[in-house]
């Protein structure tokens, strides 16, 4: 058999009904992928013996690695040792290794071992254990069926360290005297866009895999647009190859998508904004209304920002908006504050208070109250003012709920902006 | 056998590799508890058919209620229907009733079924198509093996409108004909404090929990505060003894906690500081530096936010505080645009220009640049003034990349005026 799967086991009461979502099989999945291991199946279980041997016993059978995360301190409700050791058929021992590393750690903390840290140091017959570089409890892993079974910490730094210096050296080790051919890693590539709507960008896509070409085409709506994402299948023996398909694929995609992708990648909106407003040495400030200030938080949530983002108001009332911007009260009382007019009027007016290169504004119903039949919740006017006699108004219709509107209206703002700035040299 | 188990597959290949976890089954397994039904595990496959169809066989041997979500959509890859068909040995049709739902929401929206859109119109036969009172994507439900096999789609509003209108009232209807005993729900009681470490918040509950008493107690530590939880254990069959006792323990818990504590459940602080502004008719505005426009972005997140935010000012140069505020350039020279005195004049300022009764504002070094031996980064100063001679400011240092400091920032400028305002009588 070629193909190596992963199962990852994370371990946890507080994962089933906690509120608390699992994190870390994200950093295992990727560590994995780089080595060309897939990860196919992830569970979570709560604290229960009988429950975590299920899942070990149901995670053998389909995968050849299977990397468990927590239930390794030292409290009653940590079963994962007991679980493994029963589920393998394995007797659970106190193992001078894992009790000498604990104390050393512990010993640097001016600290002994407590009769429940003791517990810590158990440790299935047979199996290898793997030292806690960070924290007390040790982890292990031992092969049954032919199946790798890993046991971490569920506290994420220990988990990482561990996987990273006890781990991933024994699978990378394991893959290269297999005989097997050097697996390519699983590379994935992600396209941000905005502005059409998961049909049309799958539309737009058709055709784009040759049939039996290792790669799979993902799309992922959401309120800040429309993710795609090329992934190369597992267990490709041909890295160049792949490397070289997902090349070819990736810029079909760019050209296919045109300036409906805003970023690839991990980079967001804000900073592909940031890094054109830097390369054309232009100042920002903004106005808001109903976004309540969301603008502003993301364009600051990039380090750095304060070289380009001057200012922001928040025009809750429409008193503020007259005068924090000098829109007209006349004008909003003409065409409402949620108007092409007022957007405008905004944009210009946070422009030519700051004394900066452009404004942009948004006025909207983000509800669930104050819409009417004409101006119904989710009518946003997006606006951009560069000083010229030409601002720039667009308006949307939104769906959702008032999050969500708020979502899009500071994603169609920032998308706007960015636009503009593409259409603008460098100076 | 009384006990009735749940088990969640969420599918999509984006939560097993594409760094996005699964988050609708917190939602899930929060809604099922309530009626009494704990899951006991949750599964996170690929949008593969055959380990759709695996981790359904899976399932349904330790199960009693299946909810999947994801894998409904317009697409190739969306493969749920297809999977759900072929492990229950049902044969996919197109359904005029999934069919209908579908026309007749897109049509709202001025759209026709596309051609992909179809294929969401197709359900294994003998399934009972449920709504989907906010989407395109029907769901459906069928029973086999005695277990209730549910199919939602992956967006988190789609999932959750169509838990609570079509899947709940059918698992309360099954739960009630069963004859069996009642289950008490799974109660979780969730208390919000701000201010204290964990350590310093589990000494305070330190012998809280009677041994053996039938209830947990958590500890769940983040940059917004640290929350506490009772979750009551499942499979109790004596609701109104539970009830009692966790009553007693909450009570408990407030005592303990003190003013420390700001919210219970789902309340948020930005909810709790508008109540209480309504309560004493007050308007507020806010100044922000380093938060960005965090605290304004938060306020307004609160339906009926306009009632008492007036504006918010960001001013993110030193020459925005001075035109937007009235800080005077000395004072910044002087003192440091991140000072306790810059934090007082701002809240001083927004005030004042805003005419309204309270200004709260926040000055501080976000990092990662930015910061000095004397100054450095994670140092914050949040101020009010209500107009009277004794403004309030405060200092905190705070750790943590730039995100967590600017969401700290903003929970203790909203703690600050949460305070301030249950000091103040009631108009």
């Amino acid at each position: 058999m070629n193909q190596i799967d992963a199962e990852i086991i994370a371990i946890g009461s507080e994962l089933l009904v906690g509120g608390r979502s699992d994190s870390n099989s994200l950093f295992l999945a990727d560590e994995l992928g780089k080595i060309g291991i897939a990860v196919r199946f992830k569970s979570v279980v709560g604290d229960e013996r009988q429950d975590i041997v299920t899942a070990i016993h149901t995670a053998v059978k389909r995968a050849h690695v299977i990397i468990m995360t927590g239930g390794l301190g030292p409290t009653v409700d940590d079963c994962t040792r007991e679980a493994v050791a029963y589920a393998t058929g394995h007797r659970l021992g106190r193992r001078k290794d894992a009790l000498a590393g604990m104390t050393t750690r512990l010993a640097q903390w001016g600290r002994t071992p407590s009769t429940a840290q003791l517990r810590q140091a158990l440790i299935p017959s047979g199996a290898t254990v793997l030292k806690n570089p960070v924290g007390s409890a040790p982890g292990f892993c031992l092969t049954w069926k032919k199946t790798l079974i890993v046991s971490l910490p569920g506290v994420p730094r220990e988990m990482e360290e561990m996987m990273r210096q006890e781990v991933l050296p024994v699978l990378r080790a394991a893959s290269e005297s297999s005989g097997r051919p050097q697996r390519a890693p699983i590379v994935r590539q992600v396209f941000h866009t905005f502005g059409l709507p998961e049909a049309d960008i799958d539309a737009k896509l058709k055709g784009l895999i040759p049939s039996r070409a290792p790669v799979d085409l993902g799309l992922l709506a959401s309120p800040m647009g429309v993710l795609v994402s090329l992934t190369t299948k597992a267990n490709q023996f041909a890295p160049e190859k792949n490397r070289d398909l997902l090349q070819k694929l990736a810029d079909d995609v760019r050209s296919r998508l045109g300036d409906w992708l805003f970023a690839e990648g991990r980079e967001t909106m804000e900073e592909i904004v940031g890094r054109e407003l830097i390369k054309r040495r232009l100042m920002l400030a903004v106005a808001e209304s109903c976004t309540g200030g969301l603008i502003g938080h993301r364009l600051t949530q990039v380090a750095g920002s304060s070289a380009y983002v001057d200012r922001g108001a928040v025009c809750y009332s429409n008193r503020a908006k007259t005068e924090m911007l000098g829109v007209s009260a006349e004008l909003i009382a003409q065409k409402g504050a949620v108007s092409m007019e007022v957007a405008a009027a905004m944009a210009r007016g946070i422009r030519e208070r700051a004394n900066v290169s452009v404004g942009l504004s948004v006025t909207g119903i983000a509800g669930p109250g104050g819409g009417t039949e004409t101006k119904p919740v989710g009518l946003v006017y997006v606006g951009l003012d560069d000083g010229t006699d030409q601002p720039i108004a667009r308006e949307f219709r939104f769906h959702g709920d008032r999050n969500v509107i708020k979502q899009r209206s500071s994603q169609a703002a920032l998308d706007l902006l960015r636009r503009w700035l593409l259409s603008k040299a460098v100076k």
